[in-house]
């Protein structure tokens, strides 16, 4: 995995602009009492499935914004993998989404805050497939802050 | 992870009882021609979900048995959370399934048959709560058989 700080090495344009789009899911799902997390997938350049976490309205702790944006992406593409593709996604993705990730034969991973309690990488960093890119720390300062913000308000 | 041999140690007959449905359940995976995985989720003795393998009819790599079975459970109890439920489970589960299970709070998880490669065991066996209980083995050799002669059958 690769992880670069802000203030570092500024991440490309690109990711910046997708993860933009997931951090405004995110918000959405903020807005929505939900843990505020969004992911796109992106193919060619272009965003083909969209989510964000909707544990609570489900009722389901498996709705995780990835696993909702790998359902709708694979409904996109008429395919179950998702080869080519690049997941972004506001805040390293846990165990289950890493696993899931593995099925889908990703090419990258893109994500903005780590998550050092729940994170894949806390547990083990090859639960991701070998083949599979990571980026992590894009947009890292804004989505720890949304989510930081979440649980701060939380605890009230 | 508690593992028994069929030959030194009789399953319960109720831990029996449960998983020979879930292996009903991966039997039809397989007349679908879907890798023959079966699950149920259990509360007080009687099953409350169930589902098997629709990777290939959904498109969709995430839509493994338990997966389903989790989600199922969840709406048919009307919370997200699984406590003092089982899962049973014909083959041993994935990483993927292993950390949705560990967001479910299950009680405990039964498989039947190990799987070496892609079972969650072999990349960190924390991946499961610590506060779940898992029994690996039961009807073990029936699970393994059926899954075997599937992917025989796909080679030939």
């Amino acid at each position: 995995m690769r992880y670069f700080s802000e203030k570092e090495e500024p991440a490309t344009s690109t990711d910046e602009l997708f993860m933009r789009e997931a951090l405004r899911l995110a918000k959405i799902a903020y807005q929505e009492d939900e843990i505020p997390i969004g992911a796109v997938i992106v193919a060619n350049q272009q965003i083909i499935a969209k989510g964000y976490n909707l544990t609570e309205r489900l009722n389901d702790v498996t709705a995780h914004a990835e696993m909702q944006a790998f359902t709708s992406a694979a409904n996109h593409l008429g395919g179950k993998y998702l080869k080519g593709c690049t997941l972004y996604v506001t805040v390293e993705p846990c165990v289950m989404c890493a696993g899931a990730s593995y099925w889908t034969q990703l090419e990258r991973i893109v994500f903005g805050a780590k998550d050092d309690k729940r994170g894949y990488s806390a547990l083990n960093e090859k639960i991701i497939h070998p083949k599979t890119e990571v980026v992590g720390g894009v947009l890292e300062t804004e989505c720890a802050t949304l989510i930081k913000s979440f649980f701060r308000n939380k605890r009230r």
